[in-house]
């Protein structure tokens, strides 16, 4: 990717400040990780202080994508990047976005665990909660590491496994209709529980659009087929619950 | 706006280009616009035929989408701008990503119209939510006029209009909570609404990134204070409900 041997001044200040910016975005995507297992792990064992870190680590989330998105800008004015390094900054802008919508969804999670605190267990759900928040924790680690590598099979692969989100997801708002019909004092928590659901689900639908763009950035495509979509929840009606 | 009147080719060339960009933001907001009241109308009057329109559209939403960003990417290659001129291509590629946003937001409303179309109707609360989606709609059409005449203090005033939804979504699931519990048979439809309801309820949280984009482009800073925010649910607990 350097471009230092062929002596062009312009082209290694330019990266010079892409290496700095996908440090940058690592150390993001590392924090936004950390988000994700925290915030499901608070939700599981009720860890009010763990939900307040999550919040709190969300502000540097942010103050990271402001940061990432500044440089980038900066970058773009200084160095004039073209074609290929173009394409690299405006993807990593994208990522970037992405990054900062994933690591929001984690806060919105944490934050829901001081009033589950006070309601009744769903046997189950926030352990499924938490295998769902793990498997796409998995994807965006591979996610952001094939966009180091440059590596548009593995984000294929990736982009692949938010299936498994989407069945993990429909698989859980059918637990919840069950609940609910059960016993009426089952209705808040399992709304609120769906509403955290539904957020992981759509964590994966970010960690997506990452590996469309690593898939940009080296096939120069955007994947022709719609992505693959699983989420059967718009057509559920009761007669489906068991 | 226009640089044609200094006689610099480079930033005349620019203008055009921007101008193309704008017509095309323009025209993707009004088709958002639509597919906002549509998805809503296509809900409250069960019309499936309406909401197969909606998700038809969507796909001119999306190719829009994709159209800008390249127009964008083109023009900073071939153009290099530098300060206001750049500044404004990232905004406009910010507010790009959001419209599409609200896009998909709306049709994932319509996508579930024929579903609700099988089961009670929840008396009101259609009505509600085509009321949230109508102050939506108003809120994106001033932001976008906002956009065009560099109004800050009318982006200023949008942003404030998004408390509002935060009520309205307040208010509705509230409701939900109250149908549910008065009737087991009440709980899947009242979950597909409350699902509407906070997609809605983030349509007005992207208009709300819009208006701070246009804030940014006039001021160069992006608005001090965190965007008001008014979504008390995370709290809500079933003590709260009547």
């Amino acid at each position: 990717m350097s471009n230092s041997d062929t002596g062009q001044h312009i082209a290694s200040a330019f990266d010079r400040d892409l290496e700095q910016i996908l440090a940058l975005i690592m150390k993001m995507g590392g924090l936004v990780e950390v988000a994700i297992l925290d915030g499901a792990r608070s939700l599981e064992t009720r860890d009010v202080e763990l939900a307040e870190e999550v919040r709190k680590n969300d502000k540097r989330i942010d103050a990271l994508e402001e940061q990432i998105n500044e440089i980038a800008a900066t970058t773009i004015a200084k160095r004039a990047p073209v074609a290929t390094d173009l394409r690299m900054i405006l993807s990593v802008l994208k990522i970037n976005g992405n990054l900062e919508r994933v690591g929001d969804y984690a806060k919105n999670m944490a934050k829901r665990t001081s009033v589950l605190a006070e309601m009744p267990r769903m046997d189950g759900s926030e352990a499924g909660l938490r295998r769902m928040a793990k498997e796409v924790q998995g994807m965006l680690k591979d996610a952001l590491d094939a966009f180091v590598r440059r590596d548009a099979s593995l984000a294929e692969d990736v982009r692949a496994r938010d299936l498994d989100v989407d069945q993990m997801y429909n698989a859980l708002f059918r637990e919840f209709l069950t609940f609910m019909m059960e016993d009426p004092r089952n209705i808040t928590p399992c709304m609120h529980l769906h509403f955290i659901a539904k957020n992981v689900e759509r964590m994966g639908d970010h960690v997506t659009n990452i590996c469309e763009q690593v898939i940009y950035l080296v096939t120069g495509e955007l994947p022709e087929d719609a992505r693959p979509k699983d989420d059967q929840t718009p057509f559920a009606t009761e007669a489906e619950v068991p």
